[in-house]
């Protein structure tokens, strides 16, 4: 499947075959691609949470609204970021040059350090490109899959453990559609997302 | 180029062609995709000002820490969002049953309303989707990119004029490479990024 058909073909899908299963080598496969998506300064802030036991999954469906395909997904990632990532920031340059690395990784603490906003806003961001280079890679893998943050982020905390200094940024559903998407809802037309050259 | 080559293929290129233009078709192409993008509750918040005019990148250049990108790609694509897209959300499901529709305005504007984090939290998320989209089309394309943030974004504000209740979360060039990236920098292995079931 060509890039555009994957861009084109993901749709967000609620209905999943409960019965069905990912093998550990396809969601290596799935995780090896997410982390070839950028961030920046190659902070690679993000963490993925991949959960598949049962117990767990009912937990998170109920914090979710109950919506189904929490459970009846393959696989649930929930997405999360280290947000103090850029301490120790010399191992994300470790295979650059002495001079790289020594000009780059007082850069990056320096830039993030004492802004929990911007730390904040690069959680968001890093989860956003990673999310749509695993769902892409699944279409590519013949699995459909849906973003989601219609959960409590509090208790999605309380359920994963989650550490402290980390957020949980979104989580996507990946498994066997059995039921396709309904049309696009309603489209923005393109004239009106795109501005060319200044507002 | 299937997926999985686009995702592999794609790197940070700071050496563009200066010479190399995008055609009209090629960048709407592009955009068209990245409108495909999922987006939370279908809210489309997403803006993307496309610049071409030399004078306005030569500004935007002097902003990002004078970064030859900025000039010499063939496009840049500053990312911007919409913090008030929840506001007037029906649109967003004009083509959906009337029941559906007026099932989820009302939940939008809630969900929204009054929260200024996550407003922001859905503008990075929802541009970092986006812009993994853009820039894996692009290389569907025969172009390559650099996401970026290395700027000013007060500064960027104004060169752009960019409306009050907007925010601009990242820029992207886009253009043909004359120079390829250098080896990854230190990608952290799998192991460290992937949790299975809880931390």
């Amino acid at each position: 499947m060509n890039t555009f058909e994957a861009i084109h073909q993901r749709r967000s899908i609620k209905q999943y075959d409960p019965g069905h299963g990912m093998t550990k080598e396809e969601i290596t496969t799935l995780l090896e691609h997410a982390i070839l998506s950028p961030t920046s300064f190659n902070i690679q802030n993000w963490r993925f949470v991949v959960v598949q036991d049962p117990e767990i999954r009912k937990q998170l469906k109920e914090a979710a609204w109950n919506q189904i395909q929490v459970t009846d997904a393959s696989i649930v990632i929930v997405l999360c970021a280290n947000l103090k990532a850029h301490h120790n920031p010399i191992r994300y340059w470790k295979d650059a040059p002495e001079e790289v690395r020594n000009m780059l990784a007082p850069m990056i603490t320096g830039f993030y350090e004492g802004n929990e906003q911007l730390q904040r806003d690069e959680a968001m961001r890093s989860c956003g490109i990673a999310a749509q280079t695993i769902m892409l890679a699944a279409k590519e893998m013949g699995y459909d899959s849906c973003p989601m943050i219609g959960f409590d982020p509090e208790k999605f905390a309380r359920i994963l453990d989650l550490p402290d200094d980390f957020v949980i940024t979104m989580m996507i559903t990946v498994g066997k559609a059995i039921q396709q998407a309904h049309g696009r809802g309603g489209q923005l037309p393109l004239e009106e997302v795109v501005v060319y050259d200044k507002f």
